[in-house]
């Protein structure tokens, strides 16, 4: 058995349940995870929660009653005061006492809660691309739009526990309707599944392009693909990127104008394009850039832990 | 002599340095005002700041040496650490030790420097409309947009001291042209300035609107001119009234979704059309907030201390 304290950190997501071992220097020793099974109660999901917890203890050569604690990070509106799940699109879970529940599940008693974008941003802060800053932001480029913001060390989560929300910041008033009910959300332009349809629409009118070659099936257009396309010529799926990555600039540059962060850290499937993305995005930025000065500029970086930040950002909630 | 603790504030703007004295529960004690009388070195400026702030000293009935400290807003980016001006459109004086200046004009080596905007938030943060929160935004809708943003009880800066800049997050992506550079910023169509180019515009299209029985002189109109034609009736005003706020309710609704603070004051020219205008706005973005239980939304206030607030946030910079 060691002697090093030991944090366990909970990503619970919609489709999976992943459980990590993390130890002082805030490094993922063993990680595990099974399906989270939807719709189920709070009771049966916390009881798996519960299985995986002693797993990784276990797996870190650690007694389970020895731990330092339990983090979470879960998907919708996380009351960290009160430990209370208030309300989430994905479990209809609303206001259900989620930390209890885990307490009484687990046995373990220092349980800390946040939502999933907040902790993911997190766990770049404590161990990946924005290590070492007090001030930092992370922009997940998924589904939606997620995001995470540090000023001076802490996660920013607005009196109510519903801030940080960037994805829904208007970035063109009048835009195309997004789930939120506002219209022209950065979400709308900038996510993962905003270059798809994008995508999509391109391929509809231009049978031309080369994209309808990399992937006869519409429905399984990603941003890889008009990435690709685009790098190899194609003036359609050219178009379609330098349209996305505009809108992208111009959402990240206002995120850049209000908190003006030491790191801004981009994650998610769309980040996968890596470096060049980061250089094609700074070229559009530069001139739209506050800061003239080059050296007091944001660093934008892809973010590094992948899908660990969410394990590890969870076991750090039990720091701040 | 009295022997309470007195902090000296100082609002120095373009056109005038205002200087008060205030108490430890940053009430404002007395106040004295000189012009700025630009173009003029940063050394005569603060010769003449070292003569207020004796005067408000002496007001205040405290000798100038027992004072706790000055506190300075300035507009620019001023680098809170090194106590440099680093940038500033109004007084030319790029990378000016303002902090080392004026503890030499005054022989007080407690000096703390600050953006105006920010430091006017804090001001309604520490004796105003946000007074008792840990979480506030200030707006300013004047010649631009200012803002100010407290974050857990601190101003928010950014690494580099020059974020928080609220007016310039693009609401309206290819919009009209901002003075920085991007086009359609919150500013280009929040200020009093683009109130006042809407109503002119509108006036020139249209020469029945009661605005040219209200102002004549089309060099003359300001946002009081078109509110107050609207609440007459007037349909061409109203248009514009319309267009004006649901623009202002965007930009606001952004700022909830980001920082879901405690309190969104609103200052400047346009604020003072009052409890009407909040009405107007609440109307406006309640089908916008990301928040359905209206008790746990950001309460939107018109700030309380007026010009006031810049002297006393000046002077809480002593207590950041």
């Amino acid at each position: 058995m060691t002697t090093q304290k030991i944090y366990i950190g909970v990503d619970l997501g919609g489709t999976n349940i992943a459980c990590g071992a993390v130890n002082e220097q805030m490094q993922l020793i063993c990680k595990a995870s099974a399906p989270t099974k939807l719709p189920r109660t709070v009771e049966e999901v916390c009881a798996d929660i519960a299985v995986l917890c002693r797993k990784v203890a276990a797996q870190a050569g650690v007694e389970f009653d020895s731990i330092e604690g339990i983090g979470l990070g879960s998907p919708g509106t996380i009351n960290c005061e009160t430990g209370m799940l208030e309300y989430s699109n994905n479990f209809h879970w609303e206001n259900t006492p989620l930390r209890k529940v885990l307490q009484e599940a687990t046995g373990c008693s220092r349980v800390a809660l946040g939502n999933d974008a907040n902790v993911a941003a997190l766990g770049e802060f404590v161990a990946g691309a924005a290590k070492g800053c007090r001030n930092a932001v992370m922009i997940t480029l998924g589904t939606g739009v997620g995001s995470g913001i540090i000023v001076d060390g802490k996660l920013l989560t607005g009196h109510n526990f519903a801030g940080a929300e960037l994805g829904h910041m208007v970035i063109r008033a009048d835009g195309p309707l997004c789930t939120c009910g506002r219209h022209g959300c950065f979400e709308v332009y900038s996510s993962a599944t905003a270059i798809k349809r994008m995508s999509r629409e391109a391929m509809q009118a231009h049978p031309e392009t080369l994209m309808w070659k990399l992937c006869p099936n519409l429905e399984q257009i990603s941003g890889k693909t008009v990435f690709a396309a685009a790098e190899q010529g194609d003036k359609v799926a050219g178009e379609v990127v330098d349209t996305y990555l505009n809108y992208l600039a111009c959402g990240l540059c206002n995120v850049i104008n209000i908190f003006q962060p030491e790191v801004l850290a981009l994650g998610g499937g769309v980040s996968n394009e890596g470096q060049k993305l980061i250089d094609r995005l700074e070229q559009l930025m530069d001139p739209m850039q506050y800061v003239h000065d080059k050296s007091k500029r944001t660093k934008l970086k892809i973010a590094g832990l992948g899908n660990d930040a969410g394990i590890i950002g969870a076991a750090a909630l039990l720091l701040q």
